[in-house]
């Protein structure tokens, strides 16, 4: 009899895929295009959240699930910002959401109302680049103040990115930030990643964000 | 016979703490007083320890630890910054050092030379709190534009240190941050904590750092 080896890691992982995988036919059947906001605690996830509530043409109805380690604040304030729906997940110490809650998250949502749905991930660099959700694309949000060298020493995160917001540039004459050394990291990660530098504060830059999100919608509706 | 229980977790999380145990033993042996400091990524931990390097009192032989996804480029900066030593530990996709690795970089440095070990642990406001190392005191630090609801959102964090500086206060003019409702969520998690608002930019409030720290290593060598 042959001995047999069970690599409980990849299981456990390809359990989440699996999911992640349902979550996303789910999403495709009710024609929702979902994205996965990643940052740093404080980048700005919540803010642009805000910001595209509140620019994006308003035929689109965007919902929005929000993980955190406590607190439903970040929920709160998409409500208030005009999301037609904001579902807060806490994961009470985790460090990251998974395929399992995303999709409690969409068990509670009625998806027919929805267009886009935003998913603000907990606040952390490391751990949710390694969990798939379903959404259809990954979007990662640095942040001027947390300096230039976040892709050289967080290259998990970088890599597995389909766009890159830069967000605070208004606070770039206050603080060091070389943007080519920046940009050079994220390009020997992710060669040609998408990039919009902006702020959300002071709204510069923020209109194509919102012309790149606008057309990637109408995209995954031409291509189902 | 009766069935019996084993709790997984906890016997894993005890064997980090007893390692942790005899990591503090060591270090107290050898009169070396050794401080983790935890912060988001950016927050300003490897410049505030250039700074601490810079200011103390030179009699005082400083060694760093350094722990980080990947790169080495923190441990070059303490270095060039004058630590007796500096030692990287690369987590590969680790969210935070545990006694194990604290262990093994002990095991690295000549503990003679060493009267202060600065352990800067991974960027990253959930996982580092969860893991002992056997450090005497927890340092937290915060940073102005990372914003004013963080120990709301990450309360394991906030209630697990020993002191927390506020790093980047010279932004404190371009950001959104209210001071009164970020030391409100402090003082609910852990009232009477010493607080450091301060900023390595500018080098405005570091005296008072550099001042508890060099009182803290004199109590805790009266101590033993």
């Amino acid at each position: 009899m042959m001995t047999q080896r069970i690599s409980i890691v990849e299981n456990i992982l390809n359990a989440n895929d699996r999911l992640a995988d349902e979550n996303r036919s789910r999403l495709d059947e009710f024609d929702v295009f979902a994205l996965n906001l990643m940052a740093s605690p404080g980048a700005g996830k919540t803010t642009l959240i805000e910001q595209t509530l509140s620019l994006l043409p308003k035929q689109h109805h965007v919902a929005v699930v929000d993980g955190d380690v406590a607190t439903s604040i970040d929920a709160d304030r998409a409500a208030k910002a005009g999301a037609v729906a904001a579902i807060q997940i806490n994961t009470g110490g985790g460090c990251h959401l998974d395929a399992v809650m995303f999709n409690q998250a969409l068990d509670k949502l009625d998806l027919n109302q929805v267009d886009i749905l935003l998913v603000e991930n907990v606040g952390n660099l490391i751990c949710p680049s390694g969990f798939k959700l379903g959404t259809h694309k990954s979007i990662l949000i640095a942040s001027v103040p947390e300096g230039d060298d976040k892709p050289y020493k967080y290259p998990g995160m970088y890599r597995g990115v389909d766009a890159l917001v830069i967000n605070k540039i208004d606070l770039l004459p206050y603080v060091p930030f070389d943007m080519d050394y920046f940009k050079k990291g994220v390009e020997i990660l992710n060669p040609g990643l998408v990039i919009f530098p902006l702020s959300c504060q002071t709204g510069q830059g923020i209109d194509k964000w919102i012309d790149w999100l606008s057309k990637a919608l109408i995209d995954i509706h031409n291509s189902q």
